[in-house]
């Protein structure tokens, strides 16, 4: 017999894995909720024509896609290259984002929905990548979006919900970093290379991990003088408070209507007179974000300077993606989270609280079975007032019992031997502090487990 | 452009369902944390190596298997049939059902769990049936299972999991019927004709569709003789109170040690002296449930007779399953719920509670950027203090904004208007009773909404 596995890249999330991604995932439904977004749910599969060309080449490379039930063999055999059998053998294909489907939802459903729509979505996501560390084949998107509004409100209130789902996480010292779109734009605008928008884009998105060195060489090989690469620079360098690089990019894309729509749009976000942010945003001339759908405001999320991991949610202001499914001119923006590594910061500064963690409460050891039948009483009086409780499953040894309290996580254990039956008592002990004490069983229900 | 849609036997399930559903799965997860259970998710892929052969041939052919990434052209080429090119070109299945996984998760880490482990599991799985009414390619199961103990306690705790669920549900009139596979054992064994198990039980499943003369018929083509066929009948027929019938099992199945102990297996659940059930379950003896795994008592939920709808629950116990991955000797007892069929009887009787749809509580109207900026302070206040609160995204006419609210169902509506404004009051009015009144502004947050 082969010993069972799973697919790589896939993970089995056992009881306190469960529990405390529960916990992340409940505090965020929470927030999203108090600011009015509502919950949508996609099936895992989509037509592949839903899919296919909507998140480049890579993506339809990367697409999990889903072979046709039944006889396929002569269908193949019709086949004459890669491509050609793949789209013989299989018409559907796993969700790869949580945006795609939305959009095709919205668009499905426009006229039953109330506009803006505010949805939230927390799913499963399928991706054929390498598997490495912190990357995994399944893993689970947390986007909320609005649809169908221009107002730059929405920016903010989204603003405002990473800022309080990280602050109810008890996780300080993340970083809200802001740019628009626009601005870019209006770089390119300046140099006079708006055709080659994606370009720059792409280059600057890789500032972190390519240097400035590495910018400059690739923006010349993109095809830049060393004029426009040096505006490129000197907008790369631009630094100060928020307000000075929004006073020095006033000056520098000052030709640029697009830059300063994209400035003034900032600057609303930063300074609304609606709110105060917990944690105020940053400008970040440098923040490009890859994919390239966006057209306004982006934002990224950075992990608190003490841990190294980068990202832990982005999103920004898109036009029109409901045009892909046939209906265009509705803006919309949006926010995700990144479950997996908000996990791995949250465990790494040990910010679960125990509550987190919460499972029976109490294991009423089973003694033989008129003491059992005493003690299930009890467990089910404890259940009806909310409180998990066991009864160990058969009278064995009481070590044995004990060792499953253990392995369990327990708290407290509830004894029932001989004399407690007789006098109509329960020993109780807590299994952290060591200390034992007898209560009357009448006033079990009332203990404080 | 193509009109977008959804594969076959899949479904969106928008706000107002996604609500719905949580209930009723919140409703589940409460009752299994308390009786100690624990949460398990598995990956949505499994390696076909372990569902392969699991559920039978009809298994084999509904499963959908995930095409195999990267070039797979030349792979295909070999194959000569349509088994081996499926063979070629996958690798892996989505889950089929939570059971096979669970079994392949407890002997992956057969060394780290608590035995008896105590696992839930609610994700959904899917199957290439063909789409009918109430009969879906992707649906959510819902399972509880006990694995390493033998004891009824287990049998004993999951009836009354069934019973809490449901009257927490406040679904009245659901009835648990029982049975034990010891005593269709029992049956075969009295007739002598064990090998003929599985069909007789096929058989006897299907009573309720073929009725007594089709299941006669079909016993006799399966090879069982007019006196067999008239004991099986005669063992169909029994009735009176599940004691009388029991008592009744005993005296027919007086030659089958396996029934006897089939039959006190069952007494010691309907009346084990430990606890007593809302809603007592009812022994059926033509209660055969198809699948073959189980070995013990098996249960299934039917849903009050007021609503057609058969089964909304099932279970029961089964020896050996994790004896599939090299792991023998683990006795597991386990129950599902019908989450979908569930879902209905609770809308077909309306018993939906209003508090399952509770979602954003006022709508702060939008008249202008001052009064906007007065208004959102109102809706933050309200957000810390737990209550879902939103302000429309634009100042845009009032009779615009107030179908907002209502295609929405949001039950208050704010109103800061230039009077409001300036005599520092609140207009809130009930979009349910029309009712409007003005309060102070700094009330607003003590306002019951």
């Amino acid at each position: 017999m082969i010993k069972p596995s799973i697919p790589k890249g896939t993970r089995d999330f056992g009881p306190v894995i469960v529990r405390k991604r529960n916990y992340i995932f409940q505090t965020i439904r929470e927030v999203f909720e108090l600011y009015g977004f509502q919950p949508l749910e996609t099936p895992a599969m989509e037509n592949l024509s839903t899919l296919t060309g909507k998140y480049g080449e890579e993506g339809d490379k990367l697409m999990f896609k889903v072979l046709n039930n039944g006889e396929i063999f002569a269908e193949a055999e019709k086949a004459t290259n890669n491509k050609e059998l793949v789209s013989a053998l299989s018409e559907k294909a796993l969700r790869y984002d949580l945006t795609i489907p939305f959009a095709r939802f919205v668009v499905m459903n426009q006229n039953d929905l109330a506009m803006p729509f505010k949805r939230y979505q927390m799913q499963p996501v399928w991706r054929a990548d390498r598997p490495q560390k912190g990357r995994y084949r399944e893993f689970y998107q947390c986007d909320a979006d609005v649809v169908g509004s221009n107002s730059l409100l929405n920016e903010v209130e989204l603003l405002l919900i990473y800022d309080t789902v990280f602050s109810r996480l008890g996780l300080q010292g993340v970083e809200l970093r802001v740019n628009n779109r626009k601005i870019l734009y209006g770089l390119a605008e300046v140099i006079g290379k708006t055709d080659l928008l994606t370009d720059i884009t792409i280059s600057i998105d890789k500032l972190d991990k390519i240097g400035a060195e590495g910018v400059r060489k690739e923006l010349s090989e993109r095809g830049l003088s060393t004029e426009d690469i040096n505006t490129i620079e000197q907008f790369l360098a631009i630094d100060g408070s928020s307000e000075e690089k929004l006073e020095k990019l006033r000056n520098l894309l000052k030709d640029s209507p697009t830059a300063q729509k994209g400035i003034e749009e900032l600057a609303f976000v930063l300074n609304s007179g609606y709110t105060s942010y917990n944690s105020i945003p940053v400008v970040d001339v440098t923040l490009a974000r890859g994919l390239n759908y966006y057209t306004g405001m982006i934002v990224e999320v950075k992990a608190p300077a003490t841990v190294k991991m980068g990202s832990i949610g982005g999103g920004g202001r898109y036009d029109d993606l409901t045009g892909l499914f046939g209906l265009p001119g509705i803006s919309g923006v949006g926010i995700s989270f990144g479950v997996d590594r908000i996990y791995d910061v949250l465990e790494e500064l040990k910010l679960f609280p125990e509550t987190a963690q919460q499972s029976t409460r109490v294991l009423f050891l089973n003694l033989g079975e008129a003491n059992a039948r005493a003690a299930f009483g009890h467990v089910q009086a404890l259940r009806n007032k909310g409180i998990a409780a066991e009864i160990y499953h058969e009278s064995s040894k009481m070590d044995k019992q004990m060792k499953y309290a253990d392995k369990r996580g327990i708290p407290f254990v509830a004894i029932i031997g001989e004399s407690e039956l007789q006098e109509n008592l329960v020993s109780i002990k807590n299994l952290q502090t060591g200390q034992q004490e007898k209560i009357a069983a009448a006033t079990v229900a009332d203990f404080t487990f």
